[in-house]
């Protein structure tokens, strides 16, 4: 029985299960208790695509056009004139504070319930501009049998996002098998209400954490309190992760995963906007870390090509 | 097979394990899927006793002596020369400002791999004051029982509390079964550092969150991200988390310990200063939640009494 069988034979594939073998050897040196077998995930480009944008984004511009009938002002009022005309030129130009803008418009300002709510509901509709596909249709089917593998051999999985956590959170356990409390992401504050007897808690515009780079190594003791054994990324953005990982006591195992597939996927690195993999991609190579060529070692991307 | 040895047959240990049951139960209209599962357990009077003051406080002063040698100048400064001189009427004289200064001098300004090996090192080795044993000794076995015996009925267990969550995670795996990511409690802000490849995270004198009142609300949301359906407190800093239980769709139910046991535990409720129990037993009345009377319901207080 192959537990990778989406996995090209190759060096990657094999250095993959050569790890999990020994680790879970009891005869091996290099054996890891279970309480130890903790794995993160990097969730944007690392369990599914984030081209041309982060999925986030384009689930908080379909937000704006939602809002927009009850705001008849955007229409004249940046950032939202330029998200109302579908006009990314003008969009760039709002720079981060447009962009801080526009995530606390249709991020905060409700209870984590009714946010919730409307998240499963989008994640369910909404489809991705250049593929037509539903955005959890675009996981990697790879990276899918790699969590299931692991847990298999009792690993615990965990998902270790730059994206918000409370974004992440209604679908993770259905898509990934990641249940919500392990789900690490950035976050804004949130405020207890009593309300008269009905709680609630609800979501203020203010940012509370931001799970990227040193944030990462931050989040993962905050949350889980133990180095990881194992750890994906596909970004500088978790070379943090990665080193945290490496500083393990434990024989630990990094996995970088390499945008290469101009066709069926996108083929990006040193200079793409998103998803930058530069520094890191030195590292790897310097390190000996495992680099997923995409092209070369998934035999399909997505689970729709089986 | 009795699942709760520990627990006096009657009313509360009849509502848990018809509670139980109860939700398991495929058939029954209150059945919660495993997923749903969540049970939340405060630390400090719930999961181990509290008096005379809480034992995080105790390690406290005990490593402000340890580190007194460095610091010939507390000899003369409050609020080090109230603790180095056992003197409890001067050291409650320095207030809340005095209090946390012996917090941060104590809890930051390591790395958090140092602070793990302090923690375990004072756990496994300091006594308690007046009943002369080692503090993990002092865990209520009935309690022990409760959180096997959900366990056993597929909850995941959870630590909820006002204690610092770096000061319980070194030994909440070996005393509780509970692991490192699923204790939630108050934290100092922290710091990532590559230290030229040896890459650490410090703890920084400076409070990022206290897991008590509102805040545990706040932090079931943030770490867990789903309302529990059970959970367990003994003070007034439970309230909202039992209140945010009770708001659970799924059944519910609502434990609260009162400590009414003067002689194998301590005796006190609504004046005591540490676990003050007032606003919490008036709305347990009211609302039916159950009360634990300690000296009637439990059979046993500590494990050494079996």
């Amino acid at each position: 029985m192959d537990p990778l069988p989406s996995w090209n034979d190759g060096a990657t594939k094999e250095a993959i299960i050569s790890y999990v073998q020994d680790v879970t050897n009891i005869n091996s040196p290099n054996f890891i208790d279970v309480n130890d077998r903790i794995a993160t995930f990097d969730n944007d480009g690392t369990l599914w695509s984030e081209q041309p944008v982060y999925f986030q984004f384009f689930f908080a511009i379909d937000r704006v056009k939602s809002l927009a009938a009850d705001h008849p002002e955007w229409k004249n009022e940046q950032p939202f004139k330029a998200v109302l005309e579908n006009n990314m030129e003008d969009l760039k130009k709002q720079g981060m504070k447009g962009l801080i803008e526009i995530i606390m418009t249709t991020h905060a300002g409700m209870t984590t319930d009714e946010f919730e709510a409307i998240v499963k509901n989008w994640i369910t509709t909404a489809e991705h501009p250049v593929k037509k596909r539903k955005f959890t249709e675009m996981v990697f089917q790879p990276m899918l049998e790699l969590l299931e593998y692991l847990r298999a051999n009792e690993f615990k999985t965990f998902i270790v996002s730059g994206g918000g956590i409370e974004f992440m959170r209604p679908w993770t356990e259905q898509v990934y098998g990641i249940p919500k409390d392990q789900v690490v992401g950035s976050s804004i504050q949130t405020e207890y209400d009593y309300n008269n007897g009905n709680p609630v808690i609800k979501r203020l515009a203010k940012i509370d954490f931001i799970d990227d780079k040193e944030g990462k190594p931050i989040g993962i003791n905050r949350f889980i309190g133990k180095k990881p054994v194992f750890a994906a990324g596909n970004s500088d953005g978790d070379l943090q992760m990665l080193r945290w990982t490496d500083a393990n006591e434990h024989k630990s195992f990094q996995l970088y995963i390499h945008h290469t597939d101009s066709i069926r996927e996108w083929a990006y690195d040193r200079k793409s906007h998103i998803g930058t993999f530069d520094k890191g991609l030195d590292e790897a190579q310097e390190k000996g870390w495992t680099l997923v060529d995409m092209e070369r070692d998934w035999k399909v991307v997505y689970p729709f090509e089986l």
